[in-house]
């Protein structure tokens, strides 16, 4: 029994309700465990631009897209803009696209749909006050504190699919956390689906460099639920982010990509990545314009290619430290970019999609404040994707295990945060307030030992122990405490089911893609 | 130069940034530098409860104080009750307030206030959108990465006065950060105070244990500023916390410390000290019930004492951890707390008091996620007084200095986060975007160039280079470079210029009355 001497009242008290607990063995919480797997805010979305700020930044985008107009290096792209009526020049790949074409996609595009992987209980409703997450994706490197720094591989990626299976308030698992660099990148995409299909029963983002990436990402979501392809464009399963190369130019595999996904009747999460200084002007009135002309047109491309598909408005606008040229991430301009882009989102009626980022190099405190300076952000702005929610450091280049049991602790304080108020006689407690005397304590009353177990949040990282326990036991910080906690999560790790013949289908569709590109790449 | 691989470009173009500087001369930012002495918010305050919660939990802690009443234990605080026709039994010291005596100290207590210190660039204007901050108040050990833990001595205080000095984020200090426990106790606060108003040209938090510290700490702060009682009491510099024992009991010396502060007309800071599970039932509309009622119960007393006197609405709700016993700071809960107080706070047209928490035994991700979570609900509330805003650690157990220098990064970068949009012609860089090429940078373009020096907040704590740079030198944490920052903070440190005759009058006014507090105790 650890018990902060600000408090002392409290040891004495402690031993009277441990005797109690046991004359009270019916007292159970009344407060249900928290579900960590639906996630919906309460609070209203926290607005940084006033309505007629929102208005200019629409304004100013539609006269980017109008008048300079966006790059499309891919004829399939390119044909449909100028089917649909844009003012397409193949020379120079440019689109110019008017506010007709936008407001029809906008028109178009759903404002809330449900993601449903192989169990259906994981599923991830995008849009309105829900809150999905997703593990960090892409970093080539990996770090851990027991094996240290290397170059991502197949057992890490495996791992970190262990770690977002474990943790409820992991929704998704993101594009490659750790992409397995030792095989083959031509067929590192199969492998990675397999792993995810398999090892996780959730849903997982495709790579959509290129639209047979992104079908296969499509096919084995559908195998591993063992239903149709009519089925899936029905209830679809699978999102994938489509990056823009900032300033303006969409490349021509991340089109396909893009188109592919909508045409099947998945999610694209169209996301400009813009740094203030380097990619877009310093000011945020102009990086918000340039990133909202970007991602709109995106998201003209998703209805064009299919009226209806799901699709997020993605933003990724960060700023870079004027003095060094270096990314800057999780600070004060981040987190005013994400406010302003979630009203963007809000204003067209579109799911939004953040990230939870950090540029930091070790798990300390600028990273636990880059992270929270995200996070805190993102549930404010009502983010219905946050991305790398879980893992990311340094910018994106490494993953970090302790980082990502870190996260795991911050964001399910935050699901804390936002969840709605209970107020009922039983809460308002008149009872104990009133027989609890002057100066005394609300330990041993009845209303509190029914109410124990779950009447607040029990962190698994902090240490409330007073400093001498706490000293006595190791002097460990929360970096360290993490170490342990990873290893005990994977320790807990148990594969979720997946019915034999879908394994099969599984195995055999990842052994014929893999012979046909395989073959495609040496003919 | 060091630049992460992320943005490779951006390598090659600061070197011809570099050359371009010395060819624009006259392009300065256009970035007034960040004035850190007067905050407001612009965002909205964010709402927990609804508007029909807020009124149950007013009606609950009108319920309180009518029929259960708030002990109060000196005999003036009751007389100035009984006079006021409140209902009081001296033998229990039971004071029943009725809700037509809250109203009327409601109608009387000002919505905002002007403190004016020393130097009047350092007032601070509580109420409204105004956020200040003062420091860390009250721990009996310091810690610091160079000397270790210790107990505080008045070295260590003077140390932390000249931090809050060269800190413009940090308004003010609060009550004793480092209290001098190698001083007799019985003078002590002179000590205290004369070093405050020498060391420091802003505000300070008394000690209001007892009429006659709180009436020392008026004398001093007049005395610094050359002028007389009257105009103290029309341009107020004083304020000082009262905590309420919970549940509901005054004691008679913070009472009287109360009644003296408002009958001089400086600030109360009345501030409930609850941990939901020990003082308040573990349900927050049962804590936040009973924190009213005793909250009101000492804005009522300041009105009593003289009408119009300035008073602030102050909380500090947290949760025990039931497991151990120990108290819990910076958790959901507490955010949660925060944030319904300032609800109820603007309810009533009343300043704000909140606190920066923690309960974490050394600088590490918990400290900083506490932190964090403290900070954001405290903006986010509209908190107009910070209270222990830098360097509280180990739930108040002990002061560390490299937190004082995390939470003055953490608190800079809130200020940064509320400041309003600017959007003109300018901001939205239409010349900037139209010019750059598509997948081009903006990095050398003239509207870059011409902002990059304060473009974004640049951070003294954060480390943005890549990971080899970082770990070539010498792989440090936050909390090592926070180590650096403070020792050369110190080393900055001038004191302000103080009049020779004020000091004069200052130095006289602490030797007589330790004479007469010393002489007093031999008695």
């Amino acid at each position: 029994m650890m018990v902060q001497p600000v408090c002392p009242e409290v040891a004495a008290i402690m031993s009277r309700r441990k005797r109690s607990r046991t004359s009270n063995p019916g007292s159970a919480s009344q407060r249900a465990k928290r579900d960590y797997r639906q996630v919906r805010t309460s609070l209203d979305p926290v607005n940084l631009l006033s309505a007629d700020q929102l208005e200019t930044i629409h304004e100013a985008s539609l006269r980017i897209l109008e008048e300079i107009g966006i790059e499309f290096m891919g004829v399939r792209a390119r044909t449909a803009f100028r089917d649909a009526g844009a003012e397409v020049d193949d020379d120079s790949g440019r689109v110019r696209i008017d506010r007709e074409l936008v407001t029809r996609a906008l028109a178009s595009a759903p404002a809330e749909f449900t993601l449903t992987p192989r169990n259906s209980e994981r599923r991830m409703t995008l849009g309105g006050n829900h809150i999905c997450t997703a593990s960090v994706g892409g970093p080539p490197r990996v770090h851990d504190c027991v094996r240290g720094k290397r170059n991502a591989s197949l057992a890490d990626y495996h791992e970190i699919l262990k770690l977002v299976q474990v943790h409820d308030v992991v929704h998704c698992t993101g594009n490659q956390p750790a992409p397995p660099l030792e095989l083959p990148a031509g067929t590192r995409h199969l492998d990675c689906y397999h792993a995810a299909a398999t090892l996780t029963d959730k849903c997982f983002f495709n790579t959509s460099i290129g639209s047979a990436r992104a079908l296969d990402g499509i096919e084995i979501s559908r195998i591993s639920r063992g239903i149709g392809m009519e089925e899936m464009l029905a209830a679809p399963s699978c999102l994938t982010v489509i990056s823009v190369n900032s300033p303006r130019r969409f490349d021509s595999e991340m089109a396909e990509g893009l188109m592919t996904t909508a045409e099947y009747g998945q999610c694209s999460v169209v996301t400009p990545f813009t740094l203030m200084g380097a990619m877009t002007p310093t000011t945020l009135a102009g990086a918000l314009s340039q990133q909202n002309a970007e991602a709109l047109s995106g998201i003209v491309l998703t209805q064009l290619a299919r009226p209806g598909a799901p699709v997020v408005y993605g933003s990724y606008t960060s700023n870079v430290d004027m003095r060094t040229g270096s990314p800057a991430f999780g600070t004060p301009e981040y987190a005013r970019a994400v406010l302003a882009s979630g009203q963007l989102a809000r204003k067209y009626g579109l799911p939004f999609r953040c990230s939870n980022s950090a540029s930091a190099n070790c798990v300390d405190a600028q990273a636990t404040w880059e992270a929270e300076m995200s996070l805190w952000a993102c549930f404010l702005a009502h983010t219905n994707m946050v991305y790398h929610a879980a893992g990311w450091m340094e910018g994106g280049l490494c993953t970090s295990y302790e980082k990502f049991v870190l996260d795991v602790e911050l964001l399910q304080m935050m699901v804390e945060v936002v969840q709605p108020v209970a107020m009922d006689a039983e809460q308002l407690a008149w009872e104990a307030i009133s027989q609890v005397p002057t100066g005394g304590q609300f330990f041993d009353h009845p209303h509190t030992l029914g109410r124990y177990r779950d009447a607040f949040y029990a962190s698994t990282l902090a240490d409330w122990r007073n400093y001498e326990v706490w000293k006595e036991d190791g002097e460990l910080s929360a970096t360290d405490r993490a170490t342990a906690l990873w290893q005990k999560r994977l320790a807990d790790y148990r594969e979720p089911v997946l019915p034999a013949d879908r394994r099969e289908e599984l195995d055999a569709y990842v052994a014929r893609r893999r012979n046909e590109i395989t073959r495609e790449a040496q003919a």
